[in-house]
């Protein structure tokens, strides 16, 4: 029996997915949450029934010790032994990672430098990953970095119009996130279109709480909406994407605040939830707005015509496109937005099916048989990148 | 003799156009500089020959008084009764101001209230305004304004996903730029192809030292590419276009640097000066790419990557494109980025014609005579409209 454990380490959270491998079959998921604060609460699917408890986990060591108990006393597993490699996912691997990696001293000191650039999710990745070190010494432990697959941008898309000096000082550029789950819908997608990726032109449209765009020749990421940081690009739950920068001094001084507030303001404050003032949450808005909410409505022409706008600029980038791909919570779930983003696409060989569009959270195509360019909803699965990348890599 | 002044005043400058209207014959022209400053210089053309002289220029009413003396004392004009009204350009029109307008108090006043939105700019529109009404009390004056174009946006176009009281309290929004040289462009481009302005879909590329992409539709401006301020967008010779707003943060942490400066920095230090190092003029750089520089290669293949993608998304916004306007120096002047920029259009039906890109500072198609797409190079005349403005609102 050879299993693999994907993690995704929060802060104060631990998501975790065991899977049976080479057959990519989830044996259980589950989640721990509020780990060091009060009331902690364990979540793990058992026989595919939800089962929660509440209780002390004071840090992530204690987490995994308690995951691992779980695993064994509903025999899940019988035997620890069993787990034969841990996959973490680590946001941020700056230049240094493009592609996933053998854990060790060297790759988490690198991790842990790299937290310049991700504060928020690196320690918190890193803390998971000295956990399961510290409970599971011998089993060896593999980084999947959000960032890798766009790593091979060319220059002329990754660099800012800025002092060159700010990019070989202080690393300032284009990183671009949500690649592992960009890999895994255009790899599905060469699959589900039976062409070898290396020939494909395709535009993946990651639509979550967090929502990018990439551009994929021949298998590779050559531009992505998001930058610097996740904040980049089009308008999310909360977040601004691309704003004019001036805009920063301009609000700091208007409302006097720190750039740091103005920054929390651009992160958490905006987005939808800035533009109709009651939610971040695409379900949400798109039922108000069917009510007749103007806010609702505008929130979801700004969104869906920023992913439009993006689609008609990688296209333009790439001289043309295969196929669009829509993934994660809204990308494969929400026929109103994919309807308006892929509304007036024919002139560049976009021919969509709306009777097909209705279909949700399930692979699907949903073009016209004779769209010269396929519109595909593949659900992504980034646990499975991350099983598949640790069999690989401690074989 | 109906004679029209076209004015654009700088916090040190006074530009000067003088027509004859309505054939629209340019008499004269030049620039008062330096004003205020030590050796101020003063320049005009007569009879196709430039004159300068130095002299002390204190302020703009006396930039003003020697204008019009050296106008009647070089005979271009008899009497300075013959200028019938004076149009100024204005940089901001905020939300007030959709059209151009003939100047009162109450113009006046909100212009100086929208100098919050243009702190640089409207302030010394006003200096040049004020001079000509003290000098020229009774002539009509007409405000001719960059933003006025673009107030046909729509919400879903000028709205940044931020708290939407932003919007209402501190009036931030995409304004726009260029305004008076798109809509010259878009309005001769219709000429041009011989149809109504009304039909078509436009995308306007202002290629200068600052640089805008606008999308018109029906004659009506409905997204470009500058915001709040003309520092958004595309990269440009000195500024950066747009970036990851958590930059601003993270350089003033790196730099220690204040939030002004580091806008200062994107103004004025970034772009493609930023990008080689070494110059923002666009001349110099296709030479050093030309020798091989790589640094130059690369803000060159940077700058044309971003209108290529402007297009693109342009194009979608619009459900298709039937012409593509180059204007402005780069725009009227530069086969090769024109080259880079158009290159690989074909699948929106863009067909261009290599021989014909060579053409350089004149109106020209440079498609192919089959191409669904026109391309045409437009040489921009933002004096003439002011003009046509100025003449129009004092009958």
């Amino acid at each position: 029996m050879t299993k693999i454990i994907a993690i995704n380490a929060g802060s104060s959270s631990l998501k975790f997915q065991l899977f049976d491998m080479p057959e990519e079959k989830v044996i259980t998921k589950g989640i721990v949450e509020r780990i060091g604060l009060a009331h902690a609460v364990f979540t793990i699917v058992v026989k595919g029934e939800k089962r929660t408890k509440e209780l002390e986990i004071p840090n992530h060591e204690v987490a995994v010790q308690l995951l691992l108990n779980e695993l064994t006393a509903h025999e899940i597993i019988a035997e620890l032994d069993e787990i034969v490699g841990v996959g973490h996912r680590v946001v941020h691997g700056g230049e240094d990672f493009s592609q996933s990696v053998l854990i060790t001293d060297e790759v988490m000191d690198k991790i842990s430098k790299l937290s310049d650039l991700a504060p928020l999710h690196n320690p918190a990745n890193l803390t998971g990953i000295l956990a399961f070190k510290r409970v599971l010494p011998d089993v060896p432990a593999v980084a999947v970095f959000d960032t890798a697959f766009h790593q091979s941008m060319p220059e002329s898309s990754y660099l800012y119009s800025l002092p060159y000096s700010y990019y070989t000082e202080y690393g300032i550029r284009k990183y671009g996130f949500h690649g592992t789950s960009h890999k895994y819908v255009s790899e599905r997608a060469a699959e589900l279109l039976g062409r070898p990726l290396e020939q494909l032109r395709l535009i993946s449209c990651h639509l979550g709480n967090g929502a990018s765009i990439a551009a994929i020749e021949g298998g590779k990421s050559i531009d992505t909406s998001m930058g610097f940081t996740p904040l980049a690009g089009v308008t999310m739950g909360t977040r601004s994407g691309d704003i004019d920068p001036a805009l920063i001094p301009f609000i700091m001084q208007k409302t006097e605040k720190s750039a740091d507030e103005v920054l929390d303001v651009l992160n958490k404050q905006s987005g939808m939830l800035g533009v109709t003032g009651f939610s971040s949450d695409l379900r949400d808005i798109e039922m108000a707005a069917e009510e007749g909410n103007d806010r609702a409505e505008l929130a979801l022409e700004i969104f869906a015509n920023h992913i439009h706008k993006y689609i008609g600029s990688y296209a333009a980038k790439m001289y043309g496109v295969d196929a669009i791909i829509f993934t994660a919570g809204i990308g494969e779930n929400s026929d109103v937005v994919r309807e308006r983003v892929l509304r007036g696409l024919e002139f560049m060989g976009v021919y969509w099916d709306p009777a097909l569009n209705k279909v949700r959270g399930r692979e699907a195509f949903i073009n016209y048989p004779h769209s010269p360019v396929k519109v595909i909803i593949i659900p992504t699965n980034e646990e499975v990148m991350i099983a598949r990348d640790t069999i690989e890599l401690i074989s």
